[in-house]
Order: structure tokens, then C-alpha cells, then sequence
């Protein structure tokens, strides 16, 4: 293949685009933990697609599954018909994620994206209680579509909806008070106080950890009483686990060692395993009231997705996974509390759960500068939080122990480059 | 494969689906025109997946290029990262589509369905304008976003919404009184009759025929009207050309023969070719306001369906296809013509332009028999309109005479059946 | 009393104001249709306190009763508890204005000024109705706070609002699209439609002249048939009969003769009849559906008020005062008739029904000219309409003939020398 | 006057009627603190019109003002055309209110209540600024039209709307989280954290005192940082001075002694000083960007209020009213709080600030009881709060020691006489 002249993009894509403004090059090939791009020149990826890569590039298994399906001539576009790529995902589903987990969940295919599963989510929590409002946490990210734009709170996003955002009410999520105060306190006070001003909602919308608002994680406590909360006010409670699901925090699903059971979840990004487009909303079956076709949408039978992540569960048969994980996730966390020690010019704060982690760096141009060195050496990580002041490591978290070292060694080359020059504003 | 347990669909699938009720099948093959379900019976295709599937099913040469892109590890998913793959698509769809049509346009990548499309189109004109309403048409349809549902007519989608849809007036689409009026003098009436509650929207957005809506055709004298309200009042105009553009009219866009060139085009649907998930938005380069990461989404970056996109541009290199459309549309319209004659009981109207064009049955019943006879005979279609009065003609743009006419033959065969039974309502 | 210094007003109050700027004086004393400024200038009263003042100014019953209950320390301010005047009051408008028209509503004291009325209105059709969404029409007015603005046509004032208003529909007035054409036709199909983007409201409210638009006058026959689609529809049918009421049109309620019978009627400006704040929304007792104190307001119970209101129900006694506006409106309507052919460089259309009367000017400079004028020879009129095209003919409607002569005559005046004049642009 | 039927508001007027359900008999003369029933009972006032008869009833001053004014047919409505008596007002407020207190503000005369100058005060807000939101408080009240009620917080008077409300967000009120932690601290963080979804807002409107709300009262150095972190985002204070505003909390307004200059202030009830419709914005000169009737109204002039209104202003001229309501605070309170404290089974916190007063009960049922025992003894009180748990003492703030003292005594006999019974729930 020739060259890409980078005019293209200059001069036809959208100023719009952001991520190729951080990664001036194009990239060609990828396998694993590994990119390349048309100079032959070889990355990490610790930024596994915003979270949509967790098993890494083209994955072998999925990668045969899914030429065999295409050179069968295997439907690739279903709408909501059935097909045999589609019962196999929906059995294999229940059977590997959902029975052993004790969740009882009927699956809506919204459109293959994370901001049609939220969509559908809202539509349903509304229609089943006949309320409007929905209670969303500061710093939420949950899309770009009017709807899930309403529930996410960061003001530039917002602002480019270019209307007034309704029926939604942002709440403070754990720690947003960074004190002691537990802000559930104020949240309740709210929903108890008939004078408010904060009408019983539909439903509260939540990520257990925020990926977009800078790693934030919320206590299995803080967790367990929201939903406590919502049970005792009948309210219903959405996980939205986009990024934080399909094992990046070490668990299939994020919520599970929280020990609680949601009314609704989204599921999207890694879902398919192969990165193509796909997300699915679990409910409690009584909450199906949908009419037919009610919510629909052209891409909502992606069966060449439906085929790669009926291979991906396979890496859900047994615990295996979830105990690297784990270790991984010790390594990276003990790697990074000794960087912020040993670099305290940094001023940094590590964050994370699993494999979702960052680095939270008081003077926000520093974690820019982190990931912009770390993309002179070969590593691809981007930025999070409302300030980009977080540097996020997402590798893949089937990575093996010496490529995520490798990472970890640059990013450390990576700070004692960034903390050498003095900070400007 | 093993039969697909059709109780896996009941029990575990939301209410919510729709297409599987009219076709109770388990879909297993496709093959350009024709589909295959699981007992091995075969069907021709005339739904051609609501129009994401204008060039048929698994075209060939889409095919071959597509798998080879999998075999090499080409990258999969990139969010807006520079890719060749995305290079090319960009470069070929300047070069094939637009030069030629001498159509200036920047592309951007919203989210690979058409309703990101959408809604990103009714962001940057609000923030393009400073002004946040959007005119729409009646029986239109956008999407089921929150964003694009308020720009949509159909009531139940729109309750479905479970909050009131906002910051949108609708206006008459070309006939919609049924009698010689001009529908335009009224719309363009209230906006200039400063007493008339109708604020001068950010933009107007029109389907050139509504697909959803009944195959409503809308004049091209009357599309031409409508682009020149629009300039003088310095409006934007907004196609959204997700089902009938591609082809589907008999040339790329549906608009070309109106003569008219719009402010920003959605597309999506056949956009890929295959049936992967894509859409764009493309607009005047005047317009391209966006702030780096404004909007955006995880799938944006679709590298499969820029392949088999790029791949799809070439029926468009020269005008053999345009022909061939307009050929099987004559034969088309020709046939429905005779048969909405030859049985007077199906108080049948042909509607439509091209290869989209559907048959209104006064009785709406029929219009849902017709496609229930058409399906036991080996042949696939859906019906439109706001009480699904309609049967929609949807063949691949690319049949060949031989299955479209045997697909006709179908039809007429169901008609005659259905036409022998009272109606009973 | 000294002379006021013009100053204070400039200086003190707020640039909101408005017609002290085409009445460049202060006022000190009315009686009847006369006004007095401090220099001792004599007026003629044709604006009537724009329909707030149809018995003319301190009319001598009223002003004895008045008088007399604030010297026996009648209640002044009572909110919605019981006091002897607010039961006089009930049930006189029962007995003299209800009952005789076979009207049987419940009155509901909702705040004294005419958007208070308007606002309760709204807040009970939704309630009744479970539906949110109001038809308004072109062109029409309701007040100017949120709710009743939402409903109002007038883009100046609705820009005034500072956010984007909601859950109404503006449809258009009779003859709204000046040509044959009905508009109830449009209205009815956007009903039908269930793809037409508008749902079936909870309410229409509509003007039965409209006064703050133009003096458009809807036919009986198109209120007749508004009030068979709302019935037909189940919608309930709300009017605003604050300007048009009270006797301005030569019946108590301006709908009287079109033979409909609302569901809710709000009624304001002329009530108390000596232009003290008042307003009343009456509904069928079958939707007096409100919780205790679910709409409510400190200046509900102005007992001054209901002490003058009884009093001007006198005037209702018997039909003297409906024959009286007949013969002064035919004198009016007459004059102006061979004004607009004396005067054809007016290019004036003469508007109205009874004492609610105006001349549009196609050059909408005229009408300000006229007021001017006006002013200067001793008579008050205003302007209204979009452009303020529409020079105003509100006279008290007990004016007797010799000063209803003497107005027109000034009109006449004015008119002839601004005709003089040419026409600047 | 004969007798009133009490029928005749059980079967004409609407169930929206409330005060009359706790005061069930028919009142018919006022004067001072006292009230009369048709029956000849007196009742001593400590409801005083909601706020709205700071004065007493029928004051003799202003009653001689305005008795003279109507016998010498001065203009009783103008809307806003001048007139000596607005002219007088104007002045006088001025000179009397303004000029001493250093304040420079306008006035606007918005309509002729509460929601009136709260509506207009919104509006101006968001013009100036160019921004939707208004942040409002808890238990926050600020009227019953769409505008003043979105930014109300009681839910049972916001779902009256019928339609949500929108463009607005209630923060926490001083000490609503019930204990030690700075509820400014949380609404900050909302300001400051750009992911909150909390946009900067036009305003913010606070009551320095909340009497709907159940007399809360929010400290002097609370209001003192709300005004520090309004300056410092650049966001408009708002203060509704409707009901705590002239002389109820011992300054004319409420504010004065927490040393804010808010940038607009609303006032009503009791200005008019008789208890007449009447209301007015006040705002900086620099924020007057209103376009000639961009707000308007039909009774803005109410010239019997502006009569009054000046007389009332007389009780200004020097500082013997502050000092009389100072005394007859401390009274009432020391009262209360011996009262709390003696009955110990009431549960009782003695809230308020000046005579703005109010006991809460920890049980609400016994606040009903004891107003309801107090009617009986002669005494008229009315209960506030969201579940109406304060009886609530609004005595005339000109009354005399003694009437005061017989007003507490009476409040005690039935506070002893609710104590004996055991709650029942």
C-alpha cells in the first residue's frame, strides 16, 4: 500500500476529528498489544481504543471465526431478524455471563453503539415509571446524542448540543466533595425534602468508574447504598458500563463485587471483541413493557460482531482471566505509586480499579506532555478528566506481563522527560 | 450448524423486536438478491435491510477486499485516528462522488449509524446559527435519538421518548394536504409573519422521499422551492439522504436531479456497501465550526466498512449502474402500475421514485397480507407509512431483470391471494 | 398638585416602558371617555386602557360603591378566604351573566392580572387531560409570563423570554393564509395524521378577535368548527376572551353568538369595569379537578375589586347596553368604511366586530402617523399588529354618540394631514 | 348587608380555594390588626395577607389618600403612561428608600403581583447575560406562573404545571443538609468543576428568609458569600424581597443587614401598604437593556397602589418603625422560645427574623391543630413549610404591644389545649 498523503485529512475531514491531533501519523496494522503505522514504526497501546480493544487488536480466535463467517457468506446485516449468528450470541451470553452470575436479564440490541444503549435505557426507565427526569453524577460521560448528552455532564460537550439539556439533574458522585463528607448524604436529602426542587426520577444513571471524567472510581459502599437508595425511593438504577465493563476492572462486569444487581445495563465498546461496532441494554425482564419496534434502528443485527463476541466469551469460561488481571492491575498500581513517589515533581495521584487506571497530575499541561513523550517512544495512551489531567493507561487486558512492563518503562521515560522542563502557563 | 432454538429469541430477547415477527425464520445465508434460513429455503430479497443493503448481499469483489483487510491485521477500530484504509475512503469518495457532482464538501465521521449522522447534523447548524430550532417535515423520520426523534413525525416513536420532544416545528412535506395547495406558501408564511410563533429555525432537514414515512415522494420543483426559502432566509438546509441516497432514487444522491445542492447531507445505510455500520456527514466547508472532539463516539472509526466503502465507490465510476436503476425502475413501476389496475380490490397507489417505491392499499390490512403471502412465497418485503398501509419495494439496485421480474411475479401472486379474501376489520 | 418633572421617569424607571412614549405627557384625572394631563388638556379616550377600561374611566356607580366600602373598612385583601363582597360578586356574574346564557362554569380566582387567568388555564387542561402540549394561533396574545408566552405568536416578545419555549404548537388563525383557503383544514390534518409530528394537545386557546395581533377577526363559523374538531378530538377548548370580552365585541362574551360553549373562559381587563386588577378563569364544573392551593397568589381576593365588578353587572341587567354597542359600532364601522375609500393613499382596510375596531395600513408608517396625530388634536389611540400596522379604535362602549362623533371626527383629521405627507422609507 | 351563603362558594367557586378551608367563615371588615367576621366576631391578625398587610388593615393615612384620589376621579389605570401619582411614587421611593441606603436601582413596573417582577426579573437576567440557567434554593418560592415556578421547589405546586420544568437547578439553602457543613462549599464545586453539568447560570435568586418554605432563615454571612461567589462567577443576584421584603424582617429590605447590594430585587405584597395589587423590579442602572415593551402587562399601573404605596412610605422617614419591630421580635421571641420550652410535647424549634416567625413542629399535625384552636380562640395564624409543620406569626409590624401580647397569649392557651391530645397518625 502507498503512502497516505496526511493532506486528506487536512483538507476533507472535519475539524472535528481530535485523536489523529495527539498521534500525527497513519496507522496501518495492529495485532495485539501492538500498532504500526505506514513508516513501519511499531507502538504499545495502552489506550486499547478508548476502552473498545480490551482483548487487544484482532485477536486470533475471533479473527478466524470471523473470516470463516464471511467467506460462508454468513448474513452480515440483520436488522432484527433472526439469525444463527444472533441466537448463538444470545445463548452464549446467558450461558457463560449471566447464569453464572445469578443475573436474570433480557438483552435489547439498541443500534451498535454505546449512545443507543443509553438511549434505550433512558426510553425504557421512563416508560416503566411514567417519569421524565434522570439523575446523572458529576463528571459522567454517557454520550453524544441529545439523550445521553442530557445525563453527561462535562460543559463543552454539552454546549455543543447547541439546545438546552432537560429533565435531568446532576448529583455529586463519590468524593466530587473531596472530603469526607459521603455525598449520597446530599443526594438523598434531596430525593426525602419535598421542597427540593428535585422531582423521584425515573432512574439514576451511573458508572462505577468514569473513564472520561479521569478515572473517578466509586466505593463498593458508595455503590451498595446507591442502589439501596434507589430500591427504598422505587427509582431504577442504570449502570452505564461501557467502558468500565467487559472485564476492565478485573470482573466481566464492574459491578459485581459491589454486590449489587442493576435494573438496567449498557454494555458496548469491548463487547464485540474485535472493536466492531456493537452494544446491547440488559433488563430485569419484568421491566419489558416495549411495544414492538418502539426503539429500532438500521445496525442493530451487526452479525459480523455478533460472531467475534460469541468468541470472545470463550475468555469468560473460567477465572483465568480475571486472576491476571488482578495481577496485572498489582503491577501497574505498585509501578505507578512508586512513579508519583519518585517523581514528586509531577504531583500526581493514581486512580483506577483493574486495569483502568491513570495518573491525575495537579498541573494538567503534564499529562499532555506525558503522552506526547510517550508517543515519541512507541507508546499510544491518551488523556481524561475535564482538564485532560489525567493520563490514562488502558492496555489490553489480556496483555502479557512483559509488553505491559515494556509500556510502564516508557511512560517512566516518558515522565523524567516531562519533569525535567519547567512547567509554562 | 445446528438448528438455532427459536425459544432462545422469545425468552431472552426484548420485546422490543420487530422484523423477526414478520418473518419467523432463522436466517442463516445471503448471497447478493437471495437469503437462505436455516431449513434451506430461499428467498428474494426485495427489503434489502431497510436500504443497507442496496448493492445486495455479500457483493464479491466487496468481499474478497474485505477479507483480505482481516487476513493482513489491518486496524479495526481507530476512533478518528488517521488510517489508510480511512485515507482511502476519504480520498476515493472526493474523487468518485463528489468532484464529479461538483460538490464541495468536508466529511465528517459522527458514529457509524445514521442517527449520529443526524444529530450531529442538527448540532453544528444550532451552533453554526446561534439559533435552536429545526424545522422538520411531516411523516418524516431521522432516527431514534433524542435528537433526531424530535425532528421525527411518527407519534408513537415520539412517545416513546418519554419526555416532551422539543425545539422543533413541523411543517407540511410536499402534498401532505392531499389537493393542489402548495405546501411551501404555508410554511413559508409563518416564517415570514413575524406573529406567526414560528421562530427562523437553525435549519430545515428533508428526506427527498420518505422511506418510513409511506415512500412519500416530494417534487423536485418543490425540493428546488424549499432550498431557495431556505437561502433566503438564510436557513440551512439539511438532506438527510440515509435511506434514499446510495443509489436507491436512481442516482448517489436523491437530490441531484432537484438541482440542488444542500448545506450538510447525511448519509449512512448502503454507505458501506456490505451492511457494516457507517455513516457521515458532509458538509459545506464554510460550516466546519467544530471544536477538536465537540462530538464523538467510539465507532467512528469503522476500518472494515471504510474498506468495503472505498470498494463500493467503484459502480459509481461510471454511469452504468444510474442506467441499469432506471431500466428496472421503468419495468418496475410499469408492472405496479398494471397490477394497482388489474386489481381494483387492492385500492392500491404506486408511489415512489427508482428502485424505492412501494404500493398504498386504502385498506391498510392489505398492505400487511401482501408481504405475509409475499413471505410464504419465497419472498422478502416490509411495509411503511404511519399504519403500515404501505408494501415496499426494496430490491438490490444491482438485481438482475430476471429476479426482480420473479420477484414481481411473487407479488402479483400474493395480491391475487389477498384480494380474494373479505377484508374484515 | 405641582407639575410632575418628565425627569424622574427617565431617570427612575426602567426603559421597558413604552406608551408614555407615544403619550408624552402625565396624566392626572379621567372621567368617563375623557382624560385630563396636568397641564389641563382635554382628551378623548379611543385606547380605553387597551381594553381594560370599556365603561369608561371612574364610572359614578362604581366609584360610589367603591368609596363607600373603603369607608366602612370593607375587607381590602383577603387571598381566597370568604368575605360578603367576593360572595356578592359570585353570585351576581352567576346570576346576571351565567345563567341567563346558559353557561354553567366554576369560577376560579387564580391572580388578578390576565396571565395569572391564562397560566391556570393551562395548568388545568394539562392536569385534566394528562397531556402537555398546547394549540395556539398566529398571531395570538396571552400574556407575558412563561406559560402564557409559550402561547403567544409575537416573535419580539417571545424572543423576550431568554429561553426557548415549549409544549405549543402555533397553528394558523382564520384567514391566517389571506386566500380562500380554511385553516381549520390544515389544523384538522396535522389532528389526523398520526405521522404529523404533532400530538393531540391537551388544550386549544384562541382569541376570538385578537386584539395585540391586528384585529383579526375569526368567522363565527370558524370558531363554530374549531369547537367541533376539539370535541371531536377530545381536547378541551380554552378562550381568551380578556381583550375581546366584557362587552367590547357587543355581547358579554365575544363567543356568544358563534354558539359555542368553551371549556375554560378566561376573562380579565374590563371585569371589575373601573380598571382595577381582576381576572377570573370559569370552566365546565366537570374539570374543577384542582387540589387546595395547587395554583395560587397573595392579590387573588382584591375586594375592591369584586366590590366594583358587582357594580358594572348592572350594565348586564337588561340588553340596553348590547344594543347601544350594536348602533355605535355601525356608526363607527361606517365612518371608517368611507374613510379608508375618501382616503385611498391610506391604503387602509377597516378590521373588527362591535367596539373592537382598527384601520390596517399597508404602510404600517401610516398607523403611528395617525396615533400622532391624534394625540395632538386630543385623542388616544394605540397601535397594534406585527408592524404596529394597525391604527386602534377602542372606545368606551357607553361612549354616547356626540363623543364617539367627535373621536371619529379627529380621526378623520389626522388622517387627512398624514396623507399629505409622502411616505419615507 | 344580609348574611352570605356559604354555598355559594362550595358549589360556584373552584376547589383550588384553600385559606377559606382553615378559616371557614365570612369576613367583612378590617381594620389594624383585627379582622371582623358577618357574624360580628373579632379576630386578631397574625396572618396579615401572607405578608401582604405589613401595615395592618385599611390603614387611616393611606385610606384618606385614597379615598380623596378616587373622589377627585384621579387616573385609576394608565398601564404605563405617566401619571402624577407615578410620578409621586417614583419619587418618593427614591428619595425615602433608595438614596439612604446608597442603592442606585430602577424600577420597572412588571404587572401587579409577586410572579410578575419575578418572571420579569428572569427574563431581564437571561438578556443580559445570554445564558438559560438560574440556579434557585431549596423549599425556595417564588410563584405559580411556568417561569416563577420552575425555580420553585415544592413538588406538589411544581407538578401542577403539568409540563417539566425547565432551564433551572435547585441548590442546597443554608443549613438544608441539617448540619455543620457550608452548603455555599457544594454549590461552588458545582460552579467550579466544568463536569459538573451545572452550566454557569444568568442568576441566582434567593428569599433571605423563606416563608413559604417554613421561615428559614439563611444567615447574614451565608447571603454575604452567596453575593462573593455571584460577583466572582459574574452570575446576577436575585433577591425575592416579596414576602420578607418591607419591614418584616426589621429593615425595609431584607437584606440590609447581611451588607449586599443584589443586582435585582423584586418586591409585592405588602408595598402598596393596603393590601392592593402592586409590584416592582428594581434593578442596576447598567443592567436597563429592556427594548421599549419587550415586557409588558395590563395592569402595571394600578394607580390606587401608587397612592398608598407613597403614603405608606411615610412609616420610613426615620428609623421609629425598625426600632418598634425590634422590640416586638425580641417579645415575640423570648415568647416562643419560653413556649417551646414549656411544652415540651410540642416538639418545637422556634424559627424567623424579625416578625417573620414561625414555630416547627416536629410532628406537623400539630401546627394544624394549634392554628385551628387559635381561630377558634380569635386569632389568625396560617401554617407554612412542606408539610405545613410551621405555625407561622405574621403580626402587623406596626401593632401595638398590647394586641401583640394578646395574640401570643392566645397562641399559648392553644398550644396547651393541643398538647392535651395525643397525636394520632
Amino acid at each position: 500500500m502507498s503512502q497516505t498523503d496526511m493532506n486528506i485529512f487536512e483538507s476533507l475531514e472535519s475539524e472535528v476529528r481530535s485523536y489523529c491531533r495527539n498521534f500525527p501519523t497513519v496507522f496501518t496494522k495492529a495485532k495485539g498489544h501492538k500498532l504500526w503505522d505506514e513508516n513501519g514504526k511499531e507502538y504499545i497501546d495502552f489506550f486499547s481504543g478508548a476502552g473498545a480493544l480490551n482483548y487487544g487488536h484482532n485477536d486470533p480466535k475471533m479473527k478466524d471465526k470471523l473470516i470463516e463467517y464471511i467467506q460462508d457468506d454468513g448474513i452480515t446485516h440483520s436488522l432484527d431478524k433472526a439469525t444463527s449468528a444472533k441466537g448463538e450470541f444470545i445463548k452464549k451470553f446467558n450461558d457463560v455471563i449471566l447464569k453464572p452470575r445469578n443475573l436474570e436479564y433480557k438483552m435489547m440490541f439498541p443500534g451498535p453503539t454505546g449512545t443507543n444503549a443509553v438511549e434505550s435505557a433512558l426510553k425504557l426507565a421512563r416508560k416503566v415509571t411514567g417519569r421524565t427526569d434522570i439523575i446523572s453524577f458529576t463528571k459522567g460521560f454517557h454520550g453524544m446524542t441529545i439523550g445521553s448528552l442530557s445525563v453527561t455532564g462535562n460543559a463543552s460537550k454539552r454546549k455543543g448540543a447547541g439546545v438546552p439539556l432537560s429533565h435531568s439533574v446532576t448529583m455529586p458522585y463519590d468524593n466530587f466533595m473531596n472530603d469526607e463528607q459521603n455525598t449520597l448524604d446530599y443526594l438523598e436529602r434531596y430525593l426525602e425534602d419535598s421542597g427540593s426542587g428535585v422531582d423521584i426520577p425515573a432512574a439514576m444513571i451511573v458508572e462505577t468508574v468514569q473513564g472520561e471524567g479521569g478515572i473517578n472510581v466509586a466505593r463498593f459502599e458508595w455503590l451498595k447504598q446507591l442502589d439501596d437508595i434507589c430500591k427504598r425511593h422505587d427509582i431504577l438504577l442504570i449502570v452505564d458500563d461501557i467502558q468500565a465493563g467487559v472485564g476492565r476492572t478485573g470482573t466481566f462486569f464492574s459491578f459485581e463485587k459491589a454486590g449489587i444487581k442493576p435494573d438496567i445495563v449498557c454494555l458496548s465498546k469491548s463487547l464485540s471483541g474485535y472493536g466492531l461496532p456493537f452494544a446491547i441494554a440488559l433488563f430485569r425482564p419484568e421491566l419489558d413493557v416495549w411495544n414492538p419496534g418502539e426503539h429500532n434502528g438500521t445496525f442493530r443485527g451487526n452479525n459480523h460482531a455478533f460472531v467475534t463476541a460469541s468468541a470472545a466469551l470463550d475468555y469468560w469460561k473460567d477465572d483465568q482471566l480475571e486472576k491476571d488481571v488482578r495481577n496485572k492491575s498489582e503491577i501497574t498500581h505498585e509501578f505507578l505509586n512508586n512513579l508519583v513517589e519518585k517523581y514528586p515533581e509531577l504531583k500526581g495521584t493514581v486512580r483506577g480499579r483493574g486495569l483502568m487506571v491513570g495518573v491525575a497530575c495537579e498541573e494538567p499541561e503534564y499529562a499532555s506532555k506525558v503522552i506526547s513523550e510517550a508517543f515519541e517512544r512507541g507508546l499510544i495512551m491518551e488523556t481524561s478528566g475535564m482538564d485532560d489531567e489525567v493520563f490514562k493507561l488502558f492496555p489490553a487486558i489480556n496483555i502479557d506481563e512483559e509488553a505491559l512492563k515494556a509500556g510502564l518503562n516508557i511512560i517512566e521515560e516518558s515522565v523524567k522527560s516531562v519533569v525535567k522542563e519547567p512547567v509554562t502557563n
